[in-house]
């Protein structure tokens, strides 16, 4: 998860993310937009051999990012973000807007471990962050690493 | 919007708050269970004779406050949160979880006016304290005083 | 529910039956549309003195009919058309297209009651009509009268 | 799409169908239940080696089908058809009860193009029917022939 209007640091944080989570041979879902985090997660993911989803929330892909194996069509907006946190195993959050910050909250109502990539939820989210739920990391690599450590089955998850 | 598990000093402001928006004869719109700010809240707008509209998570009413006027079932489950924030015309954020955190990032992506009734969101929503989409206040008759400021038509705004 | 793009007989049709839902003391709810059968439904009742609850799909109002009290915005498209029929205790359907179609086949999946007026679903439908799930008038007082037979507590049923 | 509780004869179609739209290269999404034409289908593909994609209505996989690839958990009960139809490039409809008709009625008006296999929706689809749009047919090897005159490079289709 993560913004669609970010910086070029973040974007390749983003891009980074996605191929280390192909690497693994994990799934990379996100929310499918040609724009920002989105758009660098499924590229790094891509090109590194593995397998994008996206959940959109129009109702026609001409918004999809061109690098995503399976375009999911939701026509619910916002909505959407509700099915991205439960569909996946963990949830990484880039730097981003309110938008992230609405899937960081969904997630962790619905019990999700989440990790922050780059960033800090502050105050409003300590009680996630003292119980281990939610963690704060600064590099993709250990984005990664902690997923492997939260999976049901390290290595055998099938999308975050 | 509010907390489902809260303690009885948030209960009394919610109480407090939903007399208050009924009396300047505006329609309060939560999200319609029996229980926390929302239970609360509908209980103080349903005794000072005001409507109160209620959107459930659920596909029926058998967890629905006693004090709605209008109970609309969504069987949609947390993606409801979505419809509490857009139908409002000012989002009122007292304490909860993270199923409200996720309530005022929703609103904030979409524009909305969020006030939040004796809590602060934190470092994660400065910008939009800076900007003053978001502010925060004490007492019920300030939120009230600054959704007046907020509508369109002061004291013709139709939910909160 | 019904239409948004249909002939003058069936507004009239859909006027006269929003009239006698309020004259009876229930709640029109509609899909909220300012087009067809939303809005002729909504004037109908309006005129009478009902109470009518618009559930748009859209995520602002500006597609609302006029007459209606309560503006339910959900942002989800015809998603939407799931909430129509999860709270209403009662489905009326005046002839419409395929969204008709698919409120009265979501109805009937979640066990509502489910009266036609002034038009026939055909055979696909056949089993709900042969368990009296579903039935066909031709005249709004017709309508009415089945749905007080339908509502748990005759004349205290909440929307339809 | 099709129903949950169909009989042994629509299972069999189903996963031929499923078989067939595998050995197409094409995806097979469905509403992923671990029953009747979503459980049948997903074998069928999964067997012939082809990628298949669940969208449930559920916020966990506890009711998922073994055989999808790709597990899209929802949590939005029934408004996840809409999902379904919107990300499928066409709609084959097996036999079912009034949640596949929702389905077909969905697809039909957000103007996909709709094949029934082995059953007839009668006289309310009846424009539809004429305009082209949906089409009867009794075998799998029509329905997957009418795909591929159907897609907008035939062939080459993402998913159905």
């Amino acid at each position: 998860m993560g913004g669609a209007e970010v910086d070029a640091h973040v974007c390749a944080l983003a891009r980074e993310l996605g191929k280390r989570i192909a690497e693994r041979g994990w799934v990379l879902l996100n929310g499918g937009r040609d724009a920002g985090v989105m758009r660098a997660s499924a590229a790094g993911a891509h090109e590194a051999g593995g397998t994008v989803i996206g959940i959109l929330p129009d109702a026609d892909a001409s918004r999809a990012a061109p690098d995503l194996d399976h375009v999911i069509l939701t026509g619910m907006g916002d909505a959407r973000n509700l099915i991205n946190v439960l569909t996946s195993d963990v949830v990484i959050a880039c730097p981003g807007g309110a938008g992230t910050l609405s899937e960081v909250a969904l997630a962790l109502k619905n019990g999700k471990r989440v990790i922050l990539l780059g960033w800090d939820a502050g105050e409003a989210f300590v009680e996630f962050q003292r119980s281990g739920l939610l963690t704060t990391v600064l590099e993709p690599q250990d984005a990664v690493l902690q997923v492997a450590e939260a999976l049901p089955h390290p290595g055998r998850g099938q999308q975050e």
